[in-house]
């Protein structure tokens, strides 16, 4: 039987991805859908600008939307999605937990707190057992997950893919879509035949989460890893789909040709929204493209390419959809997950 | 009284920069006009599909192409401003010089021959007297001087601003205008929605230029310097203007607000194409971008800014017009620097 | 048991999407690919440059691809999907058609031809029959269909739904994606922060092929309707998907709420790649949009939109894919009808 | 000696063209700058995100913001050029004539209003005395001209070069670029690859406002012109630059030759700002295009082409600078003809 969850910020960007994904789930049901005051009582079609690419499902355009708030949604919702603007997380987040509800949330509010497992299935599930430290420590019924930020999801994977070699210091250049800002984040004046070198501290989440994500879990206590990470952030014209540049520097030497080989050979895990490869490794020196590769494994695989060694290291290019794999795709993996290992 | 110029290669995307930068050029008079065989014997106007944004002057509109070849161009020419693809200019460009012609060449060919200037007039200037040494090697009565590639141009005065703290290690990642790859060089299915995160020999050419342009020259010889460059080229949506990422190691200390301090500062050079401010510093960290900064200075201008320490060093990002000061205005300049230093 | 086919000109842009379409389609098997001599001989995966936004499908990669001659195509080779250019299917296809095989083409040439059925099988399928004609005419074994021109396609539909009210004029503005150009069609200079008001030869192929569409077959002749249509076609930077301006004047009044019905209501046909509902009609006066939209019924669906009353007539916005419903879907159709009618 | 002028809502994309046009201006001297409550006491640096490609002008930049507000506006400012948001400007516009302020408003409120001139000076200067029609009803001691909105100033001076002809019927499509809808007006994920088929209130305000600026004044009362026009307005990924396509029906017969000739005739009138050419005719099918022809004239030219007759008339396109001459320049224009007819 599904599980019956719920999408907190349903009518927001994420949100409608979400919604998209949720819809034909056979492992969840949408049984609530909440928004702000605005939109609490109307129905989910007069309350989302719907702009996903595919239309609206029937049953889920009749949900009447509620307010974000635990007293609004059912008792009988196990689980709930949420891509909340981060202010707003921060405080209606911890309320949802400590009614008993688990959170699978994209929001970046309390990504870098010591109890909160921040995770990518395919490479740190293992951290999703901080929940029991946040349990005792919180004194929750409910629980607090996190996916990372849409930049950090590209490039960790393959980080992860070469650990074992001794990562010291990563330089990563990204060229991001513009649905990473949400829908009215970027106007069309500010980006049509431009770029623009700044994504206000996008360049910081990199840095941290990277560490956490590479951290490691004693099962009471997570170390963060030691890698230097520095990060350049850009915006370019495209819609979906985030392209990173990035220079590695390991402690032992590692070729070109065995750095494609270890991420190919990375493993998935089995979950139903993770893909059977997880990262694609392009020959071709000019793929991954935004645009012919954003949608590999149903959006849920990353991209490498360009592998080539460098005087100090080894420089490649990836690509992950950032609304899929990066925001939505990655809550909702995350919730699979939860639901694996007994949480729900 | 006017110098009497030509442009080799006149019909492309950097001959028609060249055309519009030279005909209001008040010491240069354009004389004669080349491209290939199909156009020679043409008008200009009907050899040449105009895509600047500005009119066909109407003197060059009437002046009958020739064929690019030494004995079609009438000897009273003295300096030729050459954009011809590089598998051309390696054949005719030594032919001309042979016949005593002085060439300006944004052509990718030669550039890191040993007696052969590659001149950013603001940064090396003196490396000009390596004609000495080429005409004396060659026999030549002309002369050949190039211009670095448009995307080593924009960030290679940002580093020569910073070289007395011993430039050690350079990353680079590049954002390129899809004018770089000339008029038909990037079709639009290729690039809508998309970023492309190569650029076949690109990465080579920031890499060894900006060693020969940061070199020493003794009046004998050229010295390469020895700062380790390692670049990612990306080409996205924007049609002027490549923006670059940069990250500097220095053997000394060095902050960013001295950065800062130390671009700003960076003379320009009294050459009627150099714009009075060399490098733009801009306080604001979403800047430059190419929309809005590639016409500083006329478009001779470079704009710099989000600088910030590392934990390795520093970190900002720079901009430049690619069709201005990255191949035509860098061709002419270079022209009046031959003027003033008595080569014409 | 799968018709096998072919693709001619099987390394463009619509024959990377005519093998998207036919290698998942159970009654096709794909046993034949041409495409220019330099192509021939290699396998599909070396020919082609590969742009569609799924991978290459592994069986077709593995295809080894023959000059475009029917004595390279093998014999038990039913049906051939062809989009050469026109220059080419102007020799090529007559010499398939006499060789003995069917042809269902894309290419732009013989449209017009009095015996060649031009086929939009919701619309006209009862113009097929004219293959009668044409067998009888040329003493062809084999048969030659074509499809409209894409930008005709998108707003033949909505005609033929309002025809019995009796069309008298049209005129139609195109918002045309770059796809319909082929790959190399559009340069990113040419159409980045721009717009161009024509397209070579379009005008004339909406003007004409929607009379010929909307003609009568009597069985032995074909008569083209009376309507005027005065197009103006336009190139906008948008990747797929063709938006269209249409005005309507008629003969009998017809309110625009009227017309939705009639669009809404006008019949599917009963094949494979035909749409469940042929016309989508929105209420919302912003849609149909080309990325929100295209996509509609895999892509084969028409969106139409904006229905309103003007003092002469109806004005509506109508809306198609224009490589899928426009070019390579369409060619598929037809394949389709051609078997349910016993042609093969 | 210069007029001293000021600019309401001088912090928007049109308010900053305002400054970029009026910083120079021989006649004209910025000396008061408004802007909403937020922005005022703050310096014009502070206030504005200042996005157009040339830097802000230092004197401008350390104007202090006033409230929009005539207490707000030193009484030696005889001149305003207003660009508010139109409910705004319907509130406070009329209390800035009343305290005797001459108003030239690009804003849309009260264009519509029988004693209100519309007016662009090439076309219908004359209509400018209806200012007088206006003191005398309103008591007012300043004044309020309008020019009219961007999509209609781009078509109407080529229907004035029509108009002898007489004008019959007029259908028109618009592909319209973003910035004609203010700086945060469409967001990039509405419009990169995509387009959009309609702009709130823009179809009324082409067919309204056409007929009032093709109409006749008799020195007491403003006949409106019985041209029945027809739009349809689409919004395209493009910076700056609307581009139309037209169809006229006029009583008298009129080949695409003489309208050609009659547009290139159609005389410019004698102020600053107006371009020695007002309508540019291009022999080109396929110019003009928004992003070579926008900068005609300084931005204020027209731009025709692709005349061509159809079975019930004449098809043509046109161009111009939407922000430039259709709607600051259109102001600056207006406030230039005010000056020299003595209203200042």
């Amino acid at each position: 039987m599904a599980v019956r969850v719920g999408v907190l910020g349903a009518t927001g960007a994420v949100g409608q991805r979400l919604i998209q994904l949720l819809d034909p789930h056979p492992e969840f049901e949408i049984a609530a859908l909440t928004a702000s005051e605005d939109s609490a009582g109307k129905t989910y079609r007069q309350a989302a600008k719907w702009r996903v690419d595919s239309p609206i499902p029937d049953d889920v355009a009749d949900i009447t939307v509620s307010a974000t708030d635990p007293a609004a949604v059912p008792d009988d919702v196990d689980l709930l999605f949420s891509s909340l603007p981060s202010s707003v997380g921060a405080d209606v987040e911890p309320a949802f937990c400590e009614a008993g509800y688990v959170v699978s949330s994209n929001s970046s509010n309390a990504r870098m707190a010591d109890d909160v497992p921040l995770v990518i299935p395919e490479v740190n599930a293992e951290h999703l057992d901080l929940l029991e430290v946040q349990r005792d420590e919180r004194g929750w019924d409910g629980a607090l997950v996190k996916n990372p930020n849409c930049s950090t999801i590209t490039f960790v994977p393959t980080l992860a893919a070469l650990a074992e070699y001794g990562l010291e210091t990563v330089h990563v250049a990204t060229l991001q879509a513009v649905s990473g800002a949400g829908y009215d984040g970027v106007s069309s004046m500010e980006i049509i035949d431009n770029a623009i070198p700044h994504i206000g501290g996008e360049e910081d989440k990199l840095e941290t989460e990277s560490r956490k994500l590479l951290g490691e879990f004693d099962g009471a206590e997570l170390s963060h890893d030691e890698v230097t990470v520095s990060a350049s952030c850009n915006r370019i014209p495209t819609i979906d789909g985030h392209l990173e540049n990035v220079w590695v520097e390991t402690e032992e030497e590692l070729s070109a040709a065995k750095a494609a080989e270890e991420m190919a050979a990375y493993p998935s895990i089995d979950l139903r929204s993770s893909p059977d490869q997880l990262i694609h490794v392009f020959d071709a020196p000019d793929r991954p493209q935004p645009r012919l590769d954003r949608t590999l494994g149903d959006g849920m695989a990353v991209a490498a390419g360009g592998l080539q060694e460098t005087p100090d290291g080894l420089q490649y290019n990836c690509l992950a959809h950032n609304t899929i794999r990066g925001a939505a795709g990655a809550s909702v993996l995350n919730g699979e997950l939860l639901l694996e290992n007994g949480y729900l």
